[in-house]
């Protein structure tokens, strides 16, 4: 591996276990046993380098995403296979790491999070489609308004203020969002699909 | 009826029709043929005028809202009820109402929204767990996280930054999202209630 991959990954093993301010250039360093010179040479700061680590997860949630898709035999497998995936996430990853990222580089957060808006919102859109046109979700819904919807309730479940961490379980969260809601736009033949899921 | 409740009520018709800072006491008073005087003898300043006409409005409203407890056959009416209730309200008032109250009078915004806040919670809270008494709502929700996704999903839709009055329709926006809400914690019973509710 480069020795720039082998940085990125490293600071993003360090950042999601400790959060980002904790964390210095000079600990990476050490952590992977090489110079700090050698960081510095590699990242201009560690701006830079955070921007290089979200680059990263982003194209590797992408391809991920990509996977779910092809490797379903429905949508509303490839929904809890995503839903799995991130409660898998949100577990292992220190809460410090958002709240850093939102608080010290505040510019970098704004991108990635109207990246991710539209994003998710494409992705919901076309899940949805595909699944009024699978036959498992109701023709009669609005898509538009339930991808939104959607998508604004994921935000709301990493929202600090409206379901503190210490006092609300991820998985819970999670499955109460996603199941009820999969559920709700779902006709009887995706009822049934939501059933054999939960039960496998 | 008495002065102070005359006043209150045309304010109210008044901030309801052209929104709060267009509408001067003076206007009031004209409005309702009486002086100026009179309205400044009643209600110190606009700010009282404001906070009064919100408070009478929050009674109507909790009013209404045992009286849709009481008259309703099960809780899945009750709600739809509640449903058709809000939605002939955010289209009968202009979007300035709220807008006003928001940036002129943030502190009074702030109280009367934190208050509806624990209010709604507490409302839905009781509702769920009384449809899942009748039966209606699965046992396997968790009341407390779906009470707060429920009330931050209402927050949301008269949110103008993410559904802005012009691009939706609130009677679409509010079906898709109390509608698809319920059948997704529903029981088959339940299921079959919201279908008669629909039909009907």
């Amino acid at each position: 591996m480069e020795v720039r991959d082998r940085i990125t990954e490293e600071a993003t093993k360090l950042f999601f276990q400790y959060g980002i301010r904790s964390i210095t250039m000079d600990q990476i360093a050490v952590s992977l046993g090489i110079s700090k010179r050698t960081v510095y040479e590699t990242f201009k700061d560690k701006t830079e380098l955070i921007q290089t680590c979200l680059k990263a997860l982003i194209r590797k949630r992408d391809e991920r995403s990509m996977e779910i898709t092809s490797s379903s035999s429905n949508v509303i497998e490839a929904i809890f296979t995503s839903m799995h995936d991130g409660i898998k996430a949100l577990n292992t990853i220190n809460p410090l790491f958002f709240h850093d990222l939102k608080k010290y580089y505040p510019v970098i957060w704004k991108t990635v999070h109207e990246e991710n808006k539209i994003k998710n919102y494409n992705l919901t859109y076309t899940q949805l489609r595909k699944g009024v046109n699978e036959g498992l979700f109701r023709k009669d819904i609005h898509i538009g308004i339930v991808s939104k919807l959607f998508h604004e309730q994921i935000n709301l479940v990493a929202d600090e203020n409206v379901f503190p961490r210490d006092q609300y379980d991820f998985t819970e969260l999670f499955r109460n969002l996603i199941i009820n809601f999969v559920r709700g736009i779902s006709t009887p033949k995706g009822i049934d699909v939501v059933e054999k899921m939960l039960e496998g």
